[in-house]
Formats: structure tokens, sequence, C-alpha cells
């Protein structure tokens, strides 16, 4: 029976989604790992996968589409950039795939990108020719769809809305060395710390936060009455609203999905967010919907077995030079 | 022998390319129109069309592509949105040329758009896999290439670059209705409005400008020391860097190209305007080349007509509705 994988690429541990060709969901798996960089780590993770595959009476033979996510750059030629936090060679990792599930077409995917396919498969985007999925965690990333077709970018950094600049004023610099970018005012980390300056700069006791992505207790915050909770979620919901006014002057797409943690407070502050957009966007392209994403923390596992199989229909195989 | 048609669709004439199937140029003819709403008026198209082909040893039979381009919104589907400043009845426009030339496929692309595309083909983003064309003219419209192919948008709106706010604190409204859009300040409209004002604050008399488009006159006062020309020709640079800084967070294209005619003087503001993209773009998207477009004014011909031919291989009709 064909399988698929979708496996999300992590520091410490890989998350193993193993699919059906047409996109169900059968089962997942966590499997432990040390630095992805050695034969014997390769060979421990093809093993745990295969043990995987047994439970649901399959073998290595049966997996024709394996795609891996990874939390950086991925060019539209399959090309992998460096990628922060994760030790992995990429080289020896496919080598040691390619040899242990002989079958299968293997796909390198950004996860915010991996995450908008995923949509676009099995989730809320399912049946769109053209969306957008942002996703509000502790930082901003996007995963751009157009044509049906995944844009990934010459150099990997397409749907890097979270860095798009917002504010020129802005003094402190973005993790990305410049200034005034979306992701210092939309991300999970940016509501909290607009909540907690604007507290600050009315000379009010803030509720207790109990980290620097805290958005739960601001959000609670907010339903509470709180002022300078909703002045944080109304300087995210403008700036997102602005970003995204500007996307669709330049894709235009039908749909905007929000996903990441914060899109769990989505029912609180669509109205805000749809209101901004609407103010910022040319009228055609008020038409778009901005719905949240369905997939969860599940998406970017869908997304890559999508783009494994898509590239195993087109017989590419990923560069990586 | 198979020809193809590209033709640009005007308020009072349109202009006529003739092209082999493999993108070679024979021939252009304008043709001065009525309105194009009634039988009449194709019918005198469409005769002129034929006798044109018949200039060379063409029958309306060989015609296997015409791609008509206009100034106004068509959505990834083919639909056309309103046009303004054209009268076009694009059913009757249609059915006109389907009976006039049976085997061709039509299509219908944006303005800007078709210029994008056009350079694919035959310009100077032949091979590029990805590309933004941004015509810098009486406004500013860009056309989106990702993974070869064009972006056209769910609502026709994609590459409306001259639209992206770029400026939240402008008081003055854009043709759209809205404030602070990069037309305002970028197209050529936009940097003698610039140059004027500018003299007009530090009290200089300023250079003979002949019209409202006049970049020529702010272009040569430039060449000449004009402090004010200068500052014109900067904020240009700025605003359009900044504006391409974003679509490289949005699609990283491998390729930008400036046509339209403020692009006669791209050899004076490219340096500038590179030292300004590179200031905002993320650090992967820098890679991007910035050039200038080759085929001018008869960029949309071309493209126009590649679409049409594109439509014919995927065997695609474009929709009215």
């Amino acid at each position: 029976m064909d399988m698929v994988l979708g496996i999300d690429v992590g520091g410490t541990s890989i998350k193993v989604g193993l699919f059906t060709p047409e996109g169900k969901f059968l089962d997942e798996r966590k499997i432990t790992t040390t630095e992805l960089v050695s034969e014997q780590a390769f060979a421990a993770v093809t093993g745990a996968i295969t043990a995987f595959l047994a439970e649901h009476d399959a073998g290595p033979e049966d997996v024709i589409a394996c795609g891996l996510d990874v939390p950086g750059p991925v060019a539209d030629d399959g090309t992998l950039g460096i990628i922060a936090n994760v030790e992995l060679d990429p080289k020896g990792f496919v080598a040691a795939f390619k040899a242990a599930f002989p079958q299968a077409s293997i796909a390198f995917v950004n996860d915010a990108n991996a995450a908008a396919l995923g949509e676009m498969w099995a989730g809320a985007a399912k049946g769109a020719n053209s969306c957008v999925v942002i996703a509000v965690g502790t930082g901003v990333g996007a995963g751009i769809v157009a044509n049906g077709r995944l844009v990934a970018g010459a150099f990997g950094a397409a749907g890097e809305a979270g860095h798009v600049t917002v504010n020129r004023d802005e003094t402190r610099q973005c993790g990305c060395g410049r200034y005034g970018c979306l992701e210092q005012y939309a991300s999970a980390q940016g509501i909290v710390r607009t909540y907690l300056e604007e507290c600050e700069r009315r000379c009010v006791k803030p509720v207790d936060v109990e980290h620097a992505t805290d958005t739960l207790s601001v959000f609670r915050a907010l339903a509470d009455g709180d002022e300078c909770a909703k002045y944080a979620v109304e300087v995210m919901c403008d700036y997102l609203g602005l970003v995204m006014s500007q996307i669709s002057c330049i894709v235009d797409p039908e749909l905007y999905l929000i996903g990441g943690g914060v899109a769990g407070a989505f029912d609180t502050f669509a109205p805000m967010l749809r209101e901004r957009f609407d103010a910022y966007a040319l009228k055609p392209s008020r038409a778009a919907r901005i719905e949240v994403a369905s997939l969860g923390n599940q998406a970017a596992m869908y997304g890559s077995a999508y783009e494994a199989l898509r590239i195993r229909r087109e017989s590419r195989t990923p560069s990586l030079e």
C-alpha cells in the first residue's frame, strides 16, 4: 500500500506524519534525535520510521514520497539555505532516506511554506487557487500560494512577511538586523511587548505575564476590559492588516489564513483585522476571505508530504548544491 | 504558416503585433478604431488584421493564438474587470475574433502583466523563472512572474505595486482613493511634483517643466547639478527601493526589470535605486538583479501573444462572466 511521509525536522526531535497519497492522515510519531550529521544518527531515524511503518503493515518500499519541512529557507529549485538552531547535514540526510526508502521522492520545504501547502491540500484552503497562510507565533512567517503552486522565491525568502518594513521610524532593531519589521509588532512577542510598554506609558500595573510570548494573558486582559491590552491588539491588527493589503497589491490572493499560536484568539481579533485590511486594501482585493487555519501544528507535516508527492508527479529531484 | 497576434487594445486605436510561435517579431500595425462595442467596429478591426496578415502571405486560418492586452484588471481565471477609458464589449470582441480567426486561442492580459510576460518570452527576463517588471510611467504598475507563470491575482489586482502604501502620513489622496501610495512619489507625475514642491520649499526657481509628467526636464536638471531634482529622484528611488524590498519579502524574485517612460533615465538612477533596495531588503534577497526592461513599448504585445500561446497549450478558454 502506497504511503507518504511528512516530517517536521526540529533541533532535538523529528515528528513523522503518515499519509495516504490522497491526503488522508493515518498516524504520527515523534522521534527523538541526536544532531542529524552522522550515519549513525540517520540510521536511528530511518530505523525508527521503518518500525513505525511496520505498525501500519507497511514496509520501506511502500513509501512513495517523503517531505521534510525545515525551519529555514528553501529556494524555488529546492535548494536548502542555512538553517539556524538545527544541526543538519542535508546531503547525508537525503542520501540515507534514499537508501532506506528507495521508491520515495524527497523534498525539502520551509516550514511556513509547508503549512500553506498543507492547508491547500487538506485544510481550510482546500480548493483555493491562491492563498496566503500567515503564521503568527513567536515570529511572523507566511506561505504564499499562487496559481496553485507554492512561491518559495529565488533565494528562499518568499513569504517573509514578518520582515516587511512597516515603521520606518522604529529605533529598535529586529532580529533580522533591520528596523520596523511587521514581526516587531504583530508576533506573540510583539503583542506582549506593546502591552507592557503601553502599561508603563499609562502608569498602569499590567496583568501577570508569564513569559515574553504569553499572549494568552494579554487576550484574557482584553476580555476583562484592559485598555492597554486593547491597544496592543489594535496595533497588531493595524500593522498586520496593512501588510496584508500590501500582499494583495503584489499577489492578490483569494484567501488569507491566520495560523500559529496567536490564531487561538482569532475570533477575538478577526473583526478588527478585517476592518483594518478593508481600510488599507485596494477595492477589488477586499473580496479576499480572512479565515483561521485549520490544521494547527500538523499543517507543515501535511504540506511537506504534499510537496514530495508533487515533485514525484513532476519527477523533479531537489538540488542540494 | 502558423502566426501569433499580440494586440494592444487602446481607447482610439489598437496596435497589432505579428509573431511566429517561437517568439520572433515580424511586423506591427496600428489600426484606428471606433468604440469597440458594435459588430461594425469588430468587423473593421478583424478586416484590417486580415489585410495585414495578407501582406505577410498569411490568412485568418494561420492565426493559432491571439492575445489582447488591456489597461485594466484581468483575474487568474482570465476574467476581465472594468476597464477605465476604453469602450469595449469583451464578449462581442472575443466572439468576432473567434469567428474571424477560427483556429486561434484568445486571451486577455492586463498591460503591465503582459509586459512582464513579454520580457520573459523574448526580452531581458528570458530564461528567468521569476521576475517582477515595474513600469514607471504616468503611474506605476508591475507584472509579477513566479514559478514561470504570471500571477494575475484572484481579483485581478496582483502587481498593483503602485498602490502599496509607503507613507501613512500622506494627506493628499491618490487616484485610487487611498493615501500615500508608491505611485504618488515614484511615477513620472510624482517625480515632477516632488521636484516642483521642493523648489518651492527652498524658494528656488525650477527649470521649465513642460507638463505634469515631464521627467526629462527633471533628469536634465539633475545632470546640471540641480539639488531639487536630485532630491526628487532620491525620493523616487527611496520609496521604489522600499517597495521592491517588500515585494522580495513576498515573492523574492531573481530579477527586477524597470520599464515605462522613466526607464529612459535608468542609467542615471540605477545606482541609487540599487543602494536603497540593498538597504531595505532581507540579506538573501539582495542577490536579485535590477536591470532595465528591453522591449520598450512592444513588451505588452509580446506578452499577450505569449499568454494566448500558453493558453492554447493548456487548452484553456478565458471566462467572460
